[in-house]
């Protein structure tokens, strides 16, 4: 017994990489990959598709979702742009059927980890900074994960800390503060995506780092959730919600 | 409010230390420090202590334990040497009172956590490794914190990674194997205590390093039994129970 | 004033790559792509080249390597497989025309340095152990550059430390020696190819890492071997005589 | 045959560090030591010490050094404070009399090796950033030695990177900027002092780390300066002048 898969997007990057990482899971079967001038409606159809994998475009995954659902086909959104509005609407249709799918802003297992992993240690050690690390190219800084950790770590703390005045003889050299924790960012050739979270407790320190080297790095949540969806009874929002 | 400890041991380096600790932490009152000579009993009448941590030696813990309960007031014992029997003729007694206690092996929070995250992790990547550096002065390898984290991931493992055979041209360059997990001991001046667990997954990989540098690294854990233990119906066996 | 590069094996892995790194950097100007089936000496001669980088294969790197210098060219070889005795005929070959070129075994820069520096260290840190990390293709361990860094060590280090003896209560824990250098190799996906030399001191430690990410690695040392190759004299062999 | 050791300031927390490091050094011997109401001429005189070393203070620590210039004994000075005038008379005194000395404001040989290799790294990288970390009590940012290793890899550097533009969404997160090189400054219990150097270049990165754990990291700088002064015919100013 196997999933059956098909790839909608599949000549995209993406697409590319999932039609590989279907292939390579023996629990698995990739039954179809569509590309932008197919009948999505009828290659689910015709491949007798249990999942659909989405990594199009914001223009169009709306459309395609609802046809993933209307096809009784479980949906595994990786593609972004979807408004807060499409998502309740797409939700209502699969409560209706309860009917399972997953949409996810981010399939990286590990980085969700990291995020999760941050939050606990926040419950017991205050003192907390990241450190994240991109390729030169990355035009923006601090990261959206790195934003987001410092987020969840402020919620999950028990006792905000209280900084003690530090005198920059060097402006920026402490880094930016988001929610009273410290975020500094890194930005050389040599490196894909790192992030480092470091706890310092008394007589010790607790880091938690994940690194990127390549886009292949999304592909155990995909598989997750390919192996997942058929047992859900909605439609859900973040990977976060299966890793138990 | 606060609570009234005594420290049992005083006069030793973990009792130094516990007793600085105590003192600067204001949820806890230092109501008394005992030493070998002491009369336990009368010391914990004389302070009314709520809670007596014993930091002593093998020989005495296990009657200094009972003294403990007999006076009501809740042990925190970090003195390793109880036997198996012993701490459950402990737990019986507490039991029958209704009386909170912990026994912990190990106080340092961090390192705990570094076990705990490892587990969760292990669920999603099979693929991981142990590197485990102290200080010269450690005579065997690898460390009971690495060997007991090769287990806690072999026992939290969904998939049993196929190891592919490796070529030693250099006997030993691939560790040593626990549960299928190879571990690396490292023996150095200039470090304490270290461990680092890695995961490798498709396109990235997971680190979780804890690292201690002087002995106060377990005193967060003292105190968090300290504020814990007051609430505890029962005699507790490991600091991670309380770890939620 | 530019350099004119021509590039042998233009389609293999290391020579597309090579082209491309050509062609981005503006000291040099590509004047030629060459393939198996191509006339080398033909092209040389039409394309004007001063440099020719060879990545082909160990049959024909030889004759290919000849046929560079009997065309005035400067030949920078990235190919391996050539025996000793043909280095040394044709560095004899080049001494007559005082013609310079370079054979490279490794054209990394970075972990050219990573030796180096650990050379260095090695004169004042005799305590010292390296741990490399390969994907988990790579089915040998240790590496070669793990060795030879051992070796290097070795030879620069005044005092042999007097390893204590560790007792290893599970097998190969310590490592693989390799002249007194202790030697852990891990296997695991997420990683191409990482090494980390790490000196112990009394109270502190110094550690040297060099990670890869992708096969670009080679390039910074393909291009300064190009700029250089040009005012040298002689055919040198190994990229590390020209870091001064 | 060892060298004739004196510590001048034996009561301080250096001096009882130095004290215990010669004796435990089997080329050293120590033959004195002085406190702050001792006379110092009548004590070298007395031992017939080789080497004197200094940790006093920068209210004494001229007039101590023409005092062992004076007995013909050879000062290791490591107490701040000797402004740049009071150096060049203390090096004409030696100067006259071809007589070895030391002063040096950093004994720690590893994170002098670490200045060093990261400007050697630099001619070949020019894209690096630097992180240091210290305990919370360090109330100034960045240190000193971050400072120190930014200036020295903008002399070294061949090339001054474009920097690319950040855009800051949260302000500081690209750290200080000190000669183009940009500097993170961490600030966690847990830590005593870390440095870590980070070359990015094209497929990979180099990092160059240095962590002290404990005081005791100067001693191995000490030591060496012991056993090389003796044979110096200038008073030097930098250990690194050692380091060959």
């Amino acid at each position: 017994m196997f999933i059956r898969v098909l790839v909608n997007g599949a000549a995209g990057r993406m697409g590319r990489i999932t039609v590989n990482a279907v292939q390579q899971e023996n629990t698995l079967k990739l039954v179809g990959e569509t590309r932008r001038s197919d009948d999505l409606c009828k290659a689910i159809r015709i491949s007798n598709a249990d999942v659909v994998v989405d990594f199009t475009d914001a223009a169009s995954v709306f459309e395609n979702t609802k046809k993933i659902i209307a096809a009784n086909a479980h949906p595994i959104i990786g593609t972004s742009g979807l408004l807060s509005e499409q998502i309740k609407e797409l939700q209502q249709l699969c409560h209706e059927k309860q009917h399972g799918g997953i949409i996810a802003p981010n399939f990286c297992i590990a980085a969700l980890l990291m995020m999760r992993f941050s939050e606990q240690a926040a419950r017991y050690f205050p003192n907390v900074e990241i450190i994240e690390i991109h390729h030169e190219g990355k035009r923006d800084a601090p990261s959206g994960t790195a934003i987001k950790t410092a987020e969840l770590i402020a919620n999950a703390r028990k006792i905000t800390p209280t900084l003690k005045k530090i005198h920059e003889t060097l402006l920026g050299s402490r880094g930016a503060y988001k929610d009273q924790v410290s975020i500094h960012a890194l930005r050389l050739p040599g490196f894909l995506a790192q992030q480092e979270v470091i706890f310092g407790h008394l007589g010790g320190n607790l880091r938690i780092t994940h690194e990127t080297i390549d886009r292949h790095a999304f592909m155990p949540g995909v598989i997750l959730a390919c192996q997942q969806v058929v047992a859900l009874k909605e439609l859900i929002y973040g990977l976060d919600n299966l890793l138990v």
